[in-house]
């Protein structure tokens, strides 16, 4: 079949709207149309070149929502119709990951994923001209049509908006999942989010659910503090405003320091921040930021040694077909936001405008509604 | 009172034994006569002038074990007779931290103790000439007798040896705890451990308790081989005969990596090895090694990301009143065996041999029987 994709050819070049081939689903796959997509910060990452892994041409997109249109052989949990959000972390139930309770990291299919293809090793979608197009976190949401593992797409309930949901194949699930699963925080807790945007502000909603007492937010753009608060944030913190030391400055205002820390920028100074800012003794600080190719990490081994846990998260800690239907349930009983987070919303025609908001600050979440 | 202590007057001198001025107990304070004391790197390095914060004249020692001699003003869960080992992480069992149950970090006398004086901000030693000597960790079982706050002594068995005992006041507890209380390892895991020396071992021995089905032991030292066995190692590596990428060979020998692994070594480099040879998705790094100072610990956040945690450990999260005594039960049941490893006893006068034997690593640990 022919369906429409904005297709990344080149690394940092803009996305080019085009119809493109898409072979019907093979064994173990699934044809969903997608019915919206968010953009994100890593697709973005991967299309300006910064990714050191990005190969091309490539079909971006990872956060969708859509319908089943057509099952392949073997398929037994999905049928034509079933509403599905797709996951860049699948959960096949049977890998030594998916086995052991303490990760998400299903690993059955990762290493096709990483290639951009499908686990049999090839690609679904290709130029008219016969040239293969690479998947892209074996989602490729950024088409109109496309085909995933049966693993790596979660049934949601019929009556959600698409183009709401869609976050939660990302934004939303890393954010909250972060609190949730990963730090499994604590009623009462005290902590602290640095970055507002699209992840730091799904953090904020998690401490919110998760009953935290004090919720800390930092970010140098003054112009976050009213989202911050309407999703839970009780303090705010610009690093500009602070004269002498930000640790130093966090650790007063939380009471000796936070219980936990999420750093939602994927700047490695900040994660240093944030990790010396957790409490000493019990102090936990989550790393949910990309950061760029190469950069590290560091701090003095006496923080841990003095209590404080390091740690990272991937996806929220989330088996996405088990977790992410229970998020949309939480949207729709109104238990979490994500109407105001969707600041634009625009066809596939604009796509390339969406990114140019995300570059100026303007948008929280820009949604491509098909 | 008069005793003989070995006092540290200054940085990088040998210890002089001689003759110092005891004050008796204060109010809340114990006196204490030390039978036996082992000598630990800890003392070593502040002896040397590597700790920057180390101050001097003072009587290092802090792995004690002896005989309550009198107990001051309120002193209640103590009295002449009782047995017990000096505790240079105290718990008081009211502060914030021992009140929650993620820390062993006894806050109580954390800045008076840091400062060498007792709670009331005074030394009880002193020179015949009446100059005054600090403490030292709030222990000082370099010396005859010492006086301690009542919170800083855990309550023994009689019947246990003193001169095998005092390990537990450390190396014993920090490697053991390490494992039960920090890590708290599950039956079946696989773990690395690296440096072999009075902490690994211990380390080693309490994977073994704690049913661990792989302990993998890293050392320069090819010598330390027979002594890792006998505690439990299971498989040995030496870095210098892998060819190619340690972490590389650590992941493969443990199957993708160690569910836990323990720096034992204080060296940066080591920790950074041991976080990466931990496994994708749920493996735990344990840092208890002490690193020079300024020294800092650096990987990429994609370590964190993709599951793996780093963490620290002190006085192996023992809260010492309450699990040194279960500790000294388990060495009495014969379940941890603390005599192959006192290597080396000598009376305080060849105090600095024992550092001595220490250096050349001779010694895992040497004790001074008073």
């Amino acid at each position: 079949m022919r369906t429409r994709a904005a297709v990344a050819l080149k690394a940092g070049q803009p996305l080019e709207v085009m119809e493109v081939n898409l072979e019907g689903p093979k064994a173990g796959e699934v044809l969903v149309e997608i019915k919206a997509t968010g953009l994100c910060h890593t697709d973005e990452f991967t299309r300006s070149g910064d990714d050191p892994e990005g190969a091309f041409p490539a079909i971006l997109g990872h956060e969708g929502a859509g319908v089943v249109l057509e099952v392949g052989e073997g398929v037994t949990s999905l049928k034509p119709g079933d509403h599905v959000i797709p996951l860049y972390t699948p959960e096949c139930r049977e890998c030594d990951y998916c086995l052991n309770p303490k990760t998400n990291l299903c690993q059955k299919i990762r290493t096709t994923q990483g290639a951009g293809v499908m686990p049999d090793g090839t690609s679904r979608f290709s130029m008219l001209d016969g040239t293969p197009i690479l998947h892209y976190m074996g989602c490729s949401t950024f088409a109109n049509h496309t085909v995933l593992p049966e693993i790596a797409l979660a049934k949601v309930r019929d009556d959600a908006p698409f183009d709401k949901i869609c976050y939660i194949g990302c934004g939303v699930t890393t954010g909250i999942g972060a609190v949730i699963n990963t730090a499994k925080v604590e009623y009462g807790s005290r902590a602290i989010v640095f970055g507002l945007g699209g992840i730091g502000l799904n953090v904020i909603q998690g401490l919110r659910m998760a009953g935290a007492a004090q919720i800390v937010g930092v970010d140098i753009n003054p112009s976050k503090v009213e989202m911050g608060k309407r999703f839970g944030m009780t303090d705010f913190v610009n690093p500009k405003e602070v004269k002498g030391d930000l640790v130093g400055h966090l650790v007063e205002l939380t009471g000796g320091g936070a219980d936990y820390t999420f750093d939602a920028t994927g700047n490695v100074n900040v994660m240093r921040t944030a990790l010396e800012s957790a409490h000493k003794g019990w102090g936990e600080s989550i790393i949910i930021g990309v950061a760029p190719a190469g950069a590290e990490i560091t701090t003095r081994p006496f923080q841990l040694v003095t209590g404080r846990s390091w740690r990272g998260t991937a996806f929220g800690g989330a088996r996405g077909r088990t977790d992410v239907p229970k998020i949309v349930d939480w949207y729709m009983q109104g238990k979490i936001e994500i109407d105001p987070m969707i600041t634009h919303t625009m066809p596939l025609e604009d796509i390339n405008k969406g990114f140019d908001l995300m570059h100026k600050g303007e948008s929280i979440r820009g949604v491509v509604i098909y």
